[in-house]
Formats: structure tokens, sequence, C-alpha cells
């Protein structure tokens, strides 16, 4: 009967610590597994811009997602970045567009890339325009698990004209 | 003495639990906090760019934080930065430089900021200039369990020339 007794405190203050340890305990993140699925995503998005699909290039960002381009204002929301996307295709083809990280670093449901571009695009009747320059961009781990572009801000790396 | 065993093996997996429990064990981000310190941190920045402080403003960055001027190359480490920003305020003056944070979020040891800020410079023998763009700052917790700017980019909101 006293062996009895004992087991039962024994499991509720087990069950205790476990339950306490839960809710603060996280899985650590691996990079290598987040740097292999933004790295399919960049060659969705590569796609997208040359392909001038303004709903695939949107469908990389989270619902949320905050695009920041130079030379305008802030667009908020995945809607209004593929509303944008679409307006600049309409304008311009693009012709080459590369990506290359530097830099890839995350922690929890978070993970920054940075690194650079090179772009050319096609104005109609206008020679074509290079451009190369850095991006920055957070990802977000999704609902689904699945990571996607949370906040995207780029600029132009060549001297002011 | 059946007392004294139940209680040495009780103790024995208390502890076992606890320790397994620690290494994957996060604290979680008090991210109040966090904005209170960056808050501090962005006021100083806006006080060395007022002074053309770059020693000052460059103590705000990591020891390897990257920074990412609009129309420059990435420029790298605390020390190229400081250099960055003396050659910047050689050449010009900033008489007014505000920053309003419009969005904070952050997990693990990385935290972002997203807003927008808004700049008056005075480049000798010219007439002022005036921008006003968006930044995207992600800090770092550092070793001593400050948080430090990490990665620094902007752009300008106004319309190209």
């Amino acid at each position: 009967m006293k062996f009895k007794n004992y087991s039962f405190i024994f499991v509720f203050v087990f069950c205790f610590v476990l339950t306490t340890c839960a809710p603060t305990q996280k899985e650590e993140l691996d990079l290598g597994q987040v740097r292999q699925a933004l790295e399919e995503q960049n060659i969705i998005y590569k796609e997208a811009v040359l392909q001038g699909d303004a709903s695939a290039a949107a469908a990389v960002y989270t619902e949320d997602a905050t695009l920041m381009p130079p030379d305008s204002e802030i667009i908020q929301g995945r809607e209004a970045i593929e509303a944008f996307w679409r307006t600049e295709w309409t304008q311009m083809r693009v012709t080459d567009f590369n990506l290359t990280v530097e830099d890839l670093y995350g922690s929890g449901d978070i993970v920054y890339e940075l690194g650079k571009y090179t772009i050319k695009v096609q104005l109609e009747g206008q020679e074509p325009i290079e451009d190369n320059g850095k991006f920055l961009v957070i990802s977000k781990r999704t609902a689904d698990g699945s990571w996607k572009w949370h906040v995207d801000i780029w600029n132009s790396s060549m001297p002011a004209q």
C-alpha cells in the first residue's frame, strides 16, 4: 500500500514537470532544411519574374507580407503585392534576373536571407536597362509549416544618377 | 528505510527530467522589453546622425554587421560601417532625421524592425535635400545580452527622378 502511494506522487510530479517544460520547449531550427526550402522558393520567384506572372510571384509571400520597393510607398499584403507586380510587369518585361544568397540565418519562426540581384528589363520602345543591387528578405514559417517571404526590401548598388 | 529509497529514486528521476528538458528549453522572447531596448538604440542612433558622429553610429551595430545603403556596395563589419558614415558625413550635414517603427517582431535571438524615415541633408554650397523612405533593420542579441543592429537596409519612397 505504501508503494502505491509513492508511485502516485511520483507519476504526478513526473507529469507535472513534463507539462511545465513543454510550453517553453522549442524545436531547434534546421537551417539546412530551411535553406533548401527557400532556395526552391527563389527558383519559383525567378521564374515568375521572367514570365511576368504576378500571381505566381505573389504566392511566395505570406498573406500579410510587406513589400518595400525603391521609389514606392510600402505595399501591404499579398493581394496588393500581386497588383503592384502586375502593374510593373505591364510596363516592362524582365529578360534576365538572378538572385545570389550571401547570408542566411534564422531563429524560431523567422529566417532572413541577404544577397545580391542582377536584372535586365526591357521597356517598350526603349533601350534595355540593367541594374544590380542587394536584397534582404525575411521569411516566416506559416501555419502549414511552409516558409513564405514576409518582408522584402532591396536597393540598387549602382551609383546614383 | 523504504521511504528513503523511494525518495532517492524520486529525486533522481525528477533531476533527470529537468536536465533533459533544459537544453531544448528556450526563454520566450520578451518583445516588450526588446522594443524598449531598441527604441533607446534608435534615439542613440538619431543623435549620432545629427551630430555626424560616425563612431557613435557604428556602436549600435554588431561587430560583423551588414550595412546595405542605396547606390553603394554592401558594407561589411562595424569598422567599415564607421568609415562609410565618416566619409558620408564629411560631405554632408544631416539637419533633421526621424525614424518611425511600424512593425517589430522577433524570435530567439533575432528581431526585425521595419518603418519609415525622413531626412534633411545639407551639402556644402547647395540647396538642402529632403528625402523620405523606409527601412528594415535586423537586430541580434549579442553575447553580453544587449541587442545590436545586425543588418540594415533602406530605400527612398520618393518617385525616381
